[in-house]
């Protein structure tokens, strides 16, 4: 039995094209004992490959040579494990290619080692579901839509919720997670034609094209109030001018680096990466809107104080005079501790 | 009354120096009906004023020839407002000069509003404590730390909490703050002397030296299992350094750019002022990390999908061969959903 498979040529640098890829022939393999064979009914495509054929994703780099990685669903065509049958409908991750050995899930595997592992998933399909809607809207993006809307968004009724790559798997279903929450749904998408079809066919509020020059000024009208929540996938100028029209106070999620897939250059602005990768919380802090509880630290500092657990250090510095050339030392990182200046005697 | 002022002589570009500020000498104001005169005993010289100067803080920028502004103790000692006597202590925003005209609260206001205000707070200092405490470590900067502590970083026993500018006013009670609370605390600060301070004078468990080569291995081999809270005024190269040694999950919080207030150059790297400025809560999201939430989610869409409130829409490629030209228009964004390569039929 042949198998084809696609495989990646070389390590890609910019935006990838058909040449990086090699479809080749190679005769199908034999399962051996607790291994199944997978034919592919449906092979998912997502941009985080986009980033694994660089070589840097977390769920690791595509060797040149190797045959491309992807979720897959698939029928299962000669069994060597109990657990399954020839016909079985699995999920798996058989990559780019007509057959592919699995394996049963590992029941000690939990986090991207089972998410990424070659294991085979049975799946028992609704039946007015089309199969290959559990690659998508009720798949890895969907799953993403939604635990991510429910871990990071937390929509509240009436809030405005903001996607970018709103036409997109992830995207247009968070959107209408959000929407069935109570909450607006608004999209960022890149042609007026994306646009239309997320406000007709997804039922979003609104759909902004973040091509059109004033595209900022369009969500903002948009979004009376802000914007709420926003999930982010490029990464970059989108990800910087929501930031401008956020709401006080309102979520991020970053869910992708679009922006920086199809480049080998850092892209000036943030370098989000890593926050992605240790799944950092990151929350910018204004001591302003926190004066209320300015006397009960007092009175806890103080208290602290008195019991020897609570130290300061002061750089005190007599005569305001002596302010301009205390506060340069100040900026120059050459003070040590609370700078202090006694303007007059006690 | 001469009233000794300093003043802001142009808006600063780079760093400052002692050249940006003209001290002149002007009279003392008199109180009108409802107002006090306060005379300033201690002055806080804090790193946002270095924003401040350049025109670009939230506090509102000083005007050249204006007083700078800042937070100050003082004595009253002329009130035209039935709460005041003279004598009385109070804290107010009377700025770098002696003499002040300030005016009782507005109930009415609260956030930054309050707190850049021009009004007097009595201040009722207890008996162990330094006056001048109460601008710094049981002040703003001291707030700083305890509400962003509670709020942000959330420590938990046993946590590694890792703060910027340990030696600082901001950064040596966050880090006794969260030891206190049970956690470990972990500084950065530039140079080795402030290092020393820091674990002597304010029992940190460590302290790195974040101007020595090597220093972010140095803080991972400080920080067993990751950084679990990082508390940041950098906004540069710190920061990234740090993100690469955070804690799965790690809470970052965001209270300063002081890599950016010396410049008026963008630097590479996050733009996060208006992350701080909009009290932004970015979470890196991985999808890997839900996949026990796939099954719930089914559920939930397939039940979405067959009452009509969950659309999708998929873009078909038939058969592998066609799988690069697919990907490559998938990252160039010409696709439209999600996209699907129809391996073999069902």
């Amino acid at each position: 039995m042949k198998n084809r498979q696609v495989l990646l040529r070389h390590t890609v640098t910019g935006r990838p094209t058909p040449e990086d890829f090699t479809v080749s022939e190679s005769v199908a393999p034999e399962a051996r004992e607790g291994e199944v064979l997978v034919k592919t009914l449906y092979l998912s495509l997502d941009p985080y490959m986009g980033s694994a054929i660089k070589g840097r994703h977390m769920s690791g780099a595509v060797a040149p040579g190797g045959v491309m990685p992807g979720e897959t669903i698939g029928r299962v065509v000669q069994s060597r494990h109990a657990k399954f049958r020839e016909g079985d409908l699995v999920q798996t991750r058989a990559g780019w290619q007509e057959y592919a050995i699995a394996v049963a899930p590992d029941p000690h595997a939990s986090g991207m080692a089972a998410a990424i592992s070659r294991a085979a998933h049975p799946l028992a399909a609704a039946a007015h579901v089309p199969l290959s809607a559990y690659l998508g809207v009720l798949g890895m993006p969907g799953l993403t839509a939604y635990a991510g809307t429910l871990t990071c968004l937390e929509p509240k009724p009436g809030e405005n919720i903001v996607t970018s790559a709103a036409a997109g798997a992830v995207g247009s279903a968070l959107g209408q997670i959000a929407r069935n929450m109570g909450a607006r749904a608004i999209g960022l998408a890149g042609s007026e034609a994306k646009c239309a079809h997320v406000v007709q066919r997804f039922g979003f509020a609104a759909c902004i094209n973040y091509k059109k020059p004033g595209w900022q000024d369009a969500l903002a009208a948009a979004c009376p109030g802000g914007v709420h929540g926003y999930s982010d996938n490029s990464g970059g100028a989108v990800l910087e001018g929501v930031v401008n029209v956020l709401a006080p106070g309102g979520r991020i999620m970053l869910i992708g680096l679009m922006d920086q897939y199809n480049t080998s250059e850092r892209l000036p602005g943030p370098a989000l990466g890593p926050f992605i990768g240790k799944r950092a919380r990151v929350t910018g802090f204004v001591v302003y809107d926190h004066y209320a509880r300015l006397g009960e630290w007092r009175r806890l500092g103080a208290t602290w104080m008195g019991e020897g657990r609570l130290a300061f250090h002061e750089e005190r510095i007599d005569g305001l005079a002596k302010a301009p050339d205390a506060f340069s030392r100040l900026m120059a990182g050459e003070t040590m501790g609370k700078l202090i200046v006694a303007v007059a005697r006690e």
